[in-house]
């Protein structure tokens, strides 16, 4: 066969049968799936005719006339075929939308950046349109030198670039009693990861002086809800960041502009937006969203309080309910699996609700306290199944089964619910939220 | 000096003297500026009489009032404070909108993600509009099986994410023949670096089959231009993705909606946009943007053909001529730098023309083939000052002067300027662009 060098773009390549994609040859070649060992059989994908050509009859439009100009949005925006990969909220969860949350389309994401535009929202008085000329930050308390910061000091300091998750500590939260919600977008999207930049927090600290009796640092929000968290000095000079850029642009309004606090691998509440004062003290404040909110009530009828870190967790995000599969044979497995513990070490995939695992492959960047994507190749033959994925970090912790987790902390918790999820994929395809074990 | 843990928000905290930030003590608690050893005197920053108080005289009406609810904005929009932060064309460049550029705001982006609203533009026949579910991918030519895709067939094979740099070749190209234009948007503005996630392209030839005579592919695009480029197949069957999705969401429509070609570290002419057609055959194709465009004419009148890889190059964002500094002292010098060759090794940057070097802290990700991030803290005295950033890349390359290119490329060039840019910074704080050496 020669190649043909015709210039013309609308050229007929010659025809030919289109052959299935998912061979064994296939799997052999693809270095990322090397954990796979799916044998991949004839048939995988719908066989196509010799008759058909592999080119369309007709050159489609986009092909043949002038799209739009350059600029024409000069802040630009997806697709309009994507339109429907919005954030989404229900209104029967909140009184009122100003202290309510909203989902990330975490089945139509990709790798693990998010996108600023979807990023998930939890606000307690509404978004606050804050001008970053008149914003100012003050740092006061058990310090040698008080110290206010506007916009303009704070962005001509050194700065740092990390990638990080945030995790609403009620992701997942509805599931405590039962599934709930049939969706990935619903049951898990109430956490996101970026790229933050700012000054790291202890910078501005040891610029202050911390006396030696100051050991907690109130973290206060200057949206109308005053949001405000008891953060312990060891944590606020290990690795928090007083965010104003995420993933390249200064801070979203529903993020924190123009500042917020990043508490790398703590519950997302903590990560206080819209940063107006840190007050050093000697113990913690106990405020509302510490106490009556923010704390996992026991079996005992005690409270569990503090618990800021957000253990590993993971969920298969392709398949799910939103993304039915359209047929049978080759599939790739994907997921999300984070620790706020440090990096993953490992996510083991099941197909079977637990009883047999497989490694899967951790696809792009492992990074400590931020998403990390996972995959596994896997041939479908058409029966019921039940998806899970399992997360290890690299402490060693394993993420629990819902029943393990129940075992321990009864039925009465909203947060913290970071148990195995499972996906019932049914013979048509469709995947529903269920509970197993 | 006793905490007070008053509940009320809005408590006042104590009055105290504000205090300079920009203290010895600063830099000595900085991790990030280990390199820095710039003494920070008093009166870096402009003093405040302890009669200032530290808090505003009145609440803000945003921390008095509800902000805006959840979900106001499903998918999100940066704050209106911001609106001048975008992409940005000039008319007299290109004769028509439909084949020209669009310059990412660099002066304004943080860490190395560029957020997709603002990637850089560069198309040849406008942005098409193509429908995914109709959209197709040929793959055809000297292979032991043609192939054609679908985006749910591209979809369902194993992916990967990784983050790169896109630099168009004519970046910072009017600058061959002088100092032309005044701001780092316009001169450097021309690469961005996102996330890509996609299927590696030689997962796709493996499936294929590549005869052994195959030796290069054709690379095509579906939008108007039907833009075409020959692509060694050595580099097509080492890194290149066959990419769906950049920065966590499906690509936008002017980043080459639904699928386009990643060619790491290449000039962006040929990380084709809107893929449809990949052709293996024996030898270059020789099309026009390899030969009238893309090409470098040199002093002896012949071309340089096929320079694909961008060579190590870095720029400072701020101060910069859109950056002015609004006082003498404390401040950042922060840059990005790239290499198509590799990750970055080091950067130094100069504040008298190239005379002195100090290392540049790299901040952040330091990933092959991505922008990099790079900072050094800056005490500036008021005097008129020559910026520079040097880039040095993992194989040894030095970042020239424009003088070294010159010497060896004349001053017919269009494409692959990578000299060192020089920032004039006056005595008002304001930058000009200016070539030294």
């Amino acid at each position: 066969m020669k190649t043909n060098h015709k210039k013309n773009s609308a050229q007929t390549p010659p025809n030919t049968n289109t052959t299935g994609i998912a061979r064994r040859q296939f799997l052999v070649g693809g270095a990322s799936v090397a954990a796979a060992s799916v044998a991949m059989g004839a048939g995988a994908l719908p066989k196509a005719s010799a008759k058909d050509a592999i080119i369309p009859k007709e050159v489609p439009d986009w092909s043949r006339y002038l799209g739009e100009g350059v600029n024409s949005n000069p802040y630009g925006q997806p697709s309009d075929f994507e339109k429907g990969v919005v954030r989404r909220t229900v209104d029967w969860l909140t009184p009122t939308p100003e202290s309510s949350v909203s989902f990330a389309p975490l089945y139509r994401m990709h790798g693990i950046i998010t996108p600023n535009g979807l990023h998930f929202e939890r606000h307690h008085g509404g978004v606050p349109e804050i001008d970053p000329a008149e914003h100012v930050l003050l740092l006061h308390g058990f310090v040698d030198r008080p110290l206010k910061f506007s916009m303009r000091d704070l962005m001509r300091l050194p700065s740092v670039n990390r990638i990080h998750f945030v995790e609403c500590a009620a992701n997942t939260g509805m599931e405590w009693r039962g599934a709930q919600l049939n969706g990935v977008q619903y049951s898990h999207g109430m956490v996101s990861s970026s790229e933050w930049t700012g000054v790291k927090l202890s910078t501005l600290l040891k610029e202050a002086g911390v006396k030696d009796a100051g050991k907690w640092i109130l973290v206060e929000g200057a949206d109308a809800a005053g949001l405000s968290r008891s953060l312990p000095i060891k944590k606020a000079m290990d690795d928090c960041i007083v965010a104003y850029a995420q993933n390249g642009e200064m801070l979203r309004p529903e993020q924190g502009y123009p500042v917020r606090l990043i508490v790398p691998g703590w519950e997302g509440n903590i990560n206080v937006k819209w940063l107006r004062r840190l007050e050093i003290g000697d113990k913690p404040w106990h405020h509302r969203e510490e106490t009556s909110k923010y704390t996992d009530l026991m079996p005992s009828g005690k409270a569990r309080q503090f618990t800021w870190e957000m253990e590993a967790k993971s969920v298969i995000t392709s398949p799910c309910p939103e993304n039915q599969l359209m047929d049978k044979g080759y599939h790739t497995i994907s997921g999300l699996a984070w620790s706020g513990a440090g990096k993953i070490k490992r996510v083991d995939v099941s197909t079977d609700g637990g009883r047999n695992w497989q490694p899967a492959a951790l696809d792009g960047l492992v990074l400590p306290k931020s998403l990390t994507r996972f995959s596994l190749p896997w041939q479908w033959n058409g029966n019921p199944a039940l998806l899970q994925s399992r997360a290890m970090d690299e402490t060693g912790y394993v993420q629990p089964t819902i029943k393990q987790l129940r075992d321990v902390r009864g039925e009465w918790s909203i947060y913290h619910n970071n148990a195995i999820q499972t996906w019932h994929l049914k013979k048509d395809g469709v995947s529903e939220n269920v509970q197993v074990g």
